[in-house]
Parts: structure tokens; sequence; C-alpha cells
């Protein structure tokens, strides 16, 4: 694994994921809204995710927390459970992708079958060693002539030659016509020396021991020439060059079998929480589906990583450390969804602790605000947790894991690209908290882009994601966007 | 195979290659613009796929080549070697398709694993067993209490509820609590029977064995309720829905291991020329490297499908046979680029008309007008015949096997979606062809598309197709476009 910090990912170029929303429908409890007391922060306070700060009751009151880029925060408490509040930092969403671009390394190139490097990138200048085409040959089905010869043929006045022979493709004999002769010759046959020109068969009359040439044609005609295609030292691929169907076809014209590329970052995805079974386990009273080892595993390799789903982790403290160990040996990123945190000590934090400096963070975003991120184990592997709710998790992969998949990939655009849409309805988010919100966007018919959220605060949101085409970003700093306003949107369009 | 004559893409949604383009940069041999005789056609005699009847010269003079829907045309000429000519019809680019989809079976789905049906389509549809959540639980950590308990609690006045214990996520044991109690409970855990909403920990003193509460909540706060998310009998999954990591999250979460999903077409990619040699062998003279093969499977798993190359096909006629007999045995489509018509009997059509019902066709497009189609062996597998040149085959990958590949993976949008762009340069293309040119197409500045053509005559086509990001298409009837008119066009991202 190599490492390189100066990479221009932090410069220039659209991190689009920079603005969003929070729409008409956070999740809001069943009639809170009419109910809450006075004394309540209007904003924050809706969200399960909730982010309450002491003091808003005790004293200030602020209803906007605090937020820094890095910097401890004053004791921010919500659904942190037993973590050791002290070692949690609020930070922004910049921040924290800052921290996990920049500590992402680039693994080695690896040498693929041109086929298995599909869909990746290059990590060679590949040169052509060969000419191509490697010999003068006819560009269609006709007759090789010397263009002197027929250079006064006319419909009305054929020229007629003799016939001598004919050139088949893939037939290596040496050839030759001198004047007054001609030659049939196959599409991509090689050309006879002496003949400059190849002239349609539908041009003659097709004769096989005399031909009758209807028209002339300069020097060159239909003659596909030696290089003409590639010369020896041309490029065949340059350094950095997605590899598809057209880059194949001139990796296999310039004979590579192989070719370095930039593989696909492996990635072990695992999730923990007291409550989870396996998907084949009926759950019992107060357990729940591991439902976000499929779906990480599948956002990731979505993104272009070969995802390993390792499943839920133990409880156990030893196991678990012996688990991450191993993944950490074949990984090069461990993603992690959930906590053990469960009204008492979180193991899976102190096993994190005690495999290498892993930094838990509160980040000021919606859905899922308790991040983690750190380089753990010999090789420094990066591991990433997210939230355990399921819609968090997934929000958290869009914004955080797939640029680091993407960067790891050597792509250029590390994040989706957003476009602006009128929002259909009123949206109102925090103020201090960047809003993603699922919705469904579609083209306006007098052009431009149309987003609604999906679902309102009675509406769970399993069922919600399932039918969003978007996420509806709302900055920080914008607590309203009324109907017919604009948002940033950033489409997640699956196929289909 | 079933197969369903009455599929909806006959009629309807946008046919988007139905528009095209040939730019100023169509293959035009050195010098021959210049030196035509005045008695040659102007358009179509340009092109190394030259389309020219004899009767151009010998009678009529009609520049523009019949085309007709698929009825026979007078002896169309041209590079079609060997082939019989009387079995061949000129045809517009759309009544090939319509043969090419109207036959193409749909594959019988298939179960996989959630996570091995990503990016199919779910062929069934799946019902939740069960409600999700499964039980009452608490939406964050706090206190589940009664609501009417802290109906008067402010933060000036907070009420005093005794701590009855804790409920952790996973613990299945049933509690409940009474009036005046409260019980500590973590996010995704049991509410306690007779609590009816989760105060904050962030709203109270978090006390342990007395804890004052801040401030009223209505009834069901921060409650998830049993089936909020989805009820039993709700649907999970539709029929034709895409599954990404949306749908796995759903399938994981109401207990499926395996889902019924359309299966990718096994496609199985041959390549015939006497000219060719595999990609490991250093070509002799008049030898070429295989290119299609490779090329023509990777842009088949672009589009979908499970693509297997099969190789360059034998010239012996009986090891051909055999060949052919195999793939079709284990293929949903066999996809051909290129002939054995090499100024002799053609070994490849023979054999193709051997097994089955083959048509031979030349279709009004450029570049590569040969074409063939036809549904051979016991289990009539379609057969689709591309031209041998690489960047001809590549087109008519994108304009007839695409389009296939996706009729049978269930998709809606069988076609790519094009925009409309401003041409930067002036484009010609011969009356009634249709031209599919190279280009790249970019954002204007101030809105919309430009696009300009790779090359020009001069440069070869492997590395021109390399560079390119779309296709132009100029439609049959436009002979002309000038620059800064507008034309179609088919972007070809392949990631990067």
């Amino acid at each position: 694994m190599t490492q390189d910090k100066s990479r221009g990912w932090f410069r220039g170029g659209a991190r689009d994921t920079t603005q969003l929303d929070l729409a008409h429908g956070t999740p809001v409890p069943r009639g809170a809204a009419d109910g809450l007391p006075a004394e309540a922060p209007a904003g924050e306070a809706y969200h399960d995710t909730v982010q309450v700060d002491r003091s808003v009751f005790a004293a200030e009151r602020v209803p906007a927390p605090a937020v820094s880029s890095g910097d401890r925060a004053p004791d921010p408490l919500g659904d942190t459970g037993s973590v050791d509040v002290s070692a949690i930092r609020l930070r922004t969403v910049e921040a924290h992708l800052d921290e996990i671009l920049g500590a992402v390394p680039q693994p080695d190139p690896i040498e693929l079958a041109v086929l298995d490097a599909q869909g990746l990138l290059c990590a060679e200048l590949v040169v052509s060693s060969r000419a191509l085409p490697a010999f003068d040959q006819a560009g269609l089905d006709g007759y090789a002539v010397r263009s002197a010869d027929v250079a006064a043929a006319t419909v009305e006045a054929p020229v007629e030659l003799a016939v001598v022979g004919q050139s088949l493709a893939g037939s290596g004999e040496p050839a030759a016509i001198a004047e007054g002769l001609a030659q049939q010759v196959a599409v991509g046959a090689m050309m006879p020396d002496g003949a400059d020109v190849v002239v349609p068969a539908a041009w003659t009359d097709q004769g096989a021991a005399r031909v009758g040439v209807y028209a002339a044609l300069p020097a060159g005609s239909y003659v596909r020439r030696t290089g003409d295609d590639v010369a020896p030292g041309d490029t065949a691929v340059q350094v950095g060059t997605p590899i598809g169907p057209a880059q194949i076809s001139r990796l296999a014209a310039v004979g590579r079998e192989r070719v370095s590329v930039r593989p696909r970052p492996r990635v072990s995805v695992l999730c923990a929480g007291a409550e989870l079974v396996d998907i084949g386990t009926p759950p019992g009273p107060g357990q729940v589906v591991d439902v976000n080892s499929y779906a990480l595993a599948a956002a990731a390799r979505d993104a272009g990583a070969e995802a390993y789903r390792a499943g839920i982790l133990p409880g156990d403290p030893r196991r678990l450390v012996d688990l991450l160990e191993s993944q950490l040996l074949r990984s090069d990123v461990v993603l992690i969804a959930g906590t053990f945190a469960n009204g008492g000590v979180d193991v899976l934090q102190e096993a994190l602790h005690a495999l290498g400096g892993m930094s838990f963070t509160q980040v000021a975003m919606h859905p899922g605000p308790l991040h983690a991120f750190g380089r753990l184990g010999p090789a420094d592997v990066p591991v990433i947790c997210v939230p355990g709710e399921p819609v968090a998790a997934l929000v958290a992969f869009e914004v955080f894991v797939r640029p680091a998949i993407r960067l790891m990939l050597g792509k250029r655009q590390l994040f989706r690209r957003t476009v602006q849409a009128v929002s259909a309805t009123q949206l109102l988010s925090p103020l201090g908290y960047r809003q993603y919100l699922h919705g469904q966007v579609m083209r306006h018919p007098d052009g431009g882009y149309v987003v609604e959220p999906i679902g309102d605060g009675d509406q769970a949101m399993l069922a919600r994601m399932a039918r969003a085409n978007c996420l509806i970003v709302v900055d920080e700093d914008v607590t309203e966007v009324s109907a017919g306003g604009l948002v940033t949107v950033m489409p997640m369009l699956l196929g289909g």
C-alpha cells in the first residue's frame, strides 16, 4: 500500500455533497409537533437522532448546537449511549470527510487479464510495439490496381485490366502486380506490391480473367496503410483511463493479454448490535434481523469495491478482537455499522481502541450523528464506523464511504453529480445540521427538475428509502426552503 | 425459456436511436475527395463500407441506395464478398432492430441469494410475513415513561420518577412500569408495558435511581411502533423493481435469503475471419489479432449480460458446426463478429444455414452494413451476426445487441438516453443511410451540450473510438448538419 498525501481531491473539483436539505418529512414522532413544551428547541428536538445539550434547558437555551471543525464541543449528549462523551467531538460533515479522504491509502496496482480489467482504471502507460495495421491491406472487396492505370476510366470508357490471381484475408503470400494488371482482393487482405488503390467491386464489371474498371481513384483509396491506426511507440491506453470495451479493443489489438490496473478495494462489512440476528434466523422477542451488512455490502459493490459481508460481530470481547484482527489482515477498508453501546460499556469501542487510534465523532448531520474513523492493525487499515440505523447507515455510506472507495479506485470524480431542483413542498431544517432526506426527483416538463421528499413523519424508514431515487441535501445554514425554492439533489439511480 | 410476443417495447417509449449523424470525419481515403470522377455518386462512395449499385454507373445514376423495410432490394453489391447476393435484403436500422427485439426470448426467472441479485430485476412480488419493527421499541436512548406522568414537566419544575431497571437492545425480557415509574431504555430496546413515550436522556437529569424529567411529551414520542415500517402483508419489493442496496435492505429485513430475479442472459461471443489470430500469438504476415471477441464480451457485460468469450471460430466446416452447436446449447444469445467470406464460399454462412433459418441482411447504416439474425438449434437460440471491422462491430452492438440484452433482463428502458447537442463542425451524411460517428460531447458553459466528431478521415478507427464518449447519430433523411446545428448524441460514458 502506498499513500500519497498530495492528492488533488482537496482542492478544486465539485464536492457536490456540500449542500443539502431537510424536507417536510423528517421523522417526527406522531403528535410530537403539537405538544412540545415551549421551552423545547423548535428544530433539532424533533429528530430521532436528537442532539440536545443540557445547557439548552439549564442555562442559555440556545437552540442551535455548537458545531466546530474537529474541536471538542461542550459535552454533547443525545443518543450516544454509554460512550465516553469526553472523547467525542462534534464536527462538520466536511471535516469528517476530509479526515477519511486524507487517510485512505491507495492500493498498489495489480495486473489482470484484459477482460477482468473492465471498469477499472489503467495504472500503466500502454505503448504499442506494433504497427496497426501491420501491413497495407484492402479496405473493402474489389480489385487492387495501380492508380495510374485507371486514371482515365469512366463508365462510358472502362479501363480493361488482366486479373492475376486473388489475395485473401489471412494469406501471408507476398504478391505483386505490374502495369496493366489487377488482383482480386478481399477486405483485410494484403495489398500486392505495386498496387496503390482498391477499386470497389461495384465500380467494375467484376470480371474474373479481365476486369473493366468504371472509375478513376486517387492513390491510397480504400487502402488501409501500415500504421494508420497505431504506429509503434504510440500510446494505446493512457494511465488513469477507465477500461471499457474500446480500451479492451486497443489492448487486444496491440497484443496485450494483461494490463496493470487500480484494483477494487476489498471492503469487509460488519455490523454490531446485541439485538441482531442473521437473515435466516427468525427474530425472537426484542431481536432484529441484520440488514446493514447486506445493504452496505451491496452499496460498496455498487461503488466499485470488492465487498465481503463478514456479518454480525460477536459481543464477546475476546472473539470480537479476534474477528476484527482477521478482517484487518484481509481488507483494504473495514466498514462497521452500529455499536454495542447498550446502556453499558461498548465492547466494540473498547476493541477498536485496543487495536489502534480510533476517533469517535459526533457529526453535525441528520440522520445519524455518531461516526468513527481510524487506521488500525499492522497495516494501518482504514476502519469506518457508521450509525446502526439502516437509513442512517446508507446515508453515511453515500457521504463518507463511497467517495473513499472511489478515491481508492483512482477515480477523478469522487462525488455524485448533483442537480438543482425545484422543491415541490416546503422543507424545514435545523440550523447547524446538514440534512439528507430521501426523495423522488423527476424532470419537469418545462425543463429542469422537481423533487419531492418521500413520505412524511408517519412513514417508516426502509419503506421510504426503497422508493427514493435521490437524496435531498439541505446545507447547515439553511433552515427553510419554501415550496418552489431550489434545493440540491443527489440522484442515486440504480439501473432499471 | 418463455416468449412473450406482446411486450411493450414496440409502442411508445423513447427509441432514441432513431436519429443520427455523419460527421465531417467519415473515413475518406486520402485524396479521394478531390479525385473522384464526376460520374461517381457524391455521398456514399466515400465510405469504406461503400454501397454502390452497379445501376449507378450502368443505368439510372441514382446516388441514393434503395432502402426498404425488410423487402428485397435490387441486387445490392459492395463489400458482401462472396455472399449469395440474391439472399441479401437491404433494410432500415429500425426494421432490423424490430426483427431482433421481436424474436428475443425472455429467460425464465431464477432464484439467487439476495446479494447475488444485485443489479437484476425482481421477478416476484415479495410480501412481508412479518411486522417491522416486530415490537414497540425505543427510538433513542432515554427513559420509557407514561406520558400522563410527565404532562406537567418543565425545566423549572421537573417531574421526579423512580427508575425501575433498564431495557437493553436485544433483550427479550418482558417488563412493565406502573404510574410514577420510569425505565431506562437504549435505542432499539423493547418498550416496557405501560410506557407510551421515551424521554430523551438529554431532557432529564439522567438519574439512576430517580430521574427528573424536564419536558412533557405527547404519547408515542420517540417510540417506534410495531409495524410502523412494514406490516404483515405489505409489499416489500414489487415485480420489476431493480434490486439495489435499498431493496436488499428490505429483503433482509423481512427475512428473505433468496429472491427470484430475471437472470443475466448468457451471451457467447465468437468471431470469424481467416486472418485472425489469438491475442497471445504474434501475428504473421497478413494476420490480425482478434479484437472483437474481447471488445464485444466487454460490451455485453457492460450491458448486463454474463458474457463468455468463446474466441475465434475454426475455418474447417465440420469443427465450425460442432462449435456453434455446443455454444447454442449453453447460451441465451450467440453473438458472432465477422465472416469467412473471403473471395470464396463463406463456411460460416453455410454452417448457420445448416443449423436453422438465418437471414442475412444489408442494413442501411454506416459503419458496417452486413448483418444477420436467426434463431438456431433445438432451443431456437437467437444468433446475431455483426460486421467484423472492430468499430462497426461495436456500433452494431450498441444499436442491436445492447437493446436485446436489456430486453432479456426485463429493463423498461432498452435504449440509451440521447441528448440534443450543438455540432461544433459541419457534418455530412449520405441520403438513405443512418450514420453513427464517434464523438466527444461536453457541457456547454452556457447550458446544453456541444459535440465534436473525433478525428478526421486520416485518423484510424480504434484510436478514434478509444477517445470517444458518445455516438453522434444522423438520420437517414439528413444529408448535412451545419456547424452550430443540432444533432442527436448518444452518450456512452463508461465510468471514470
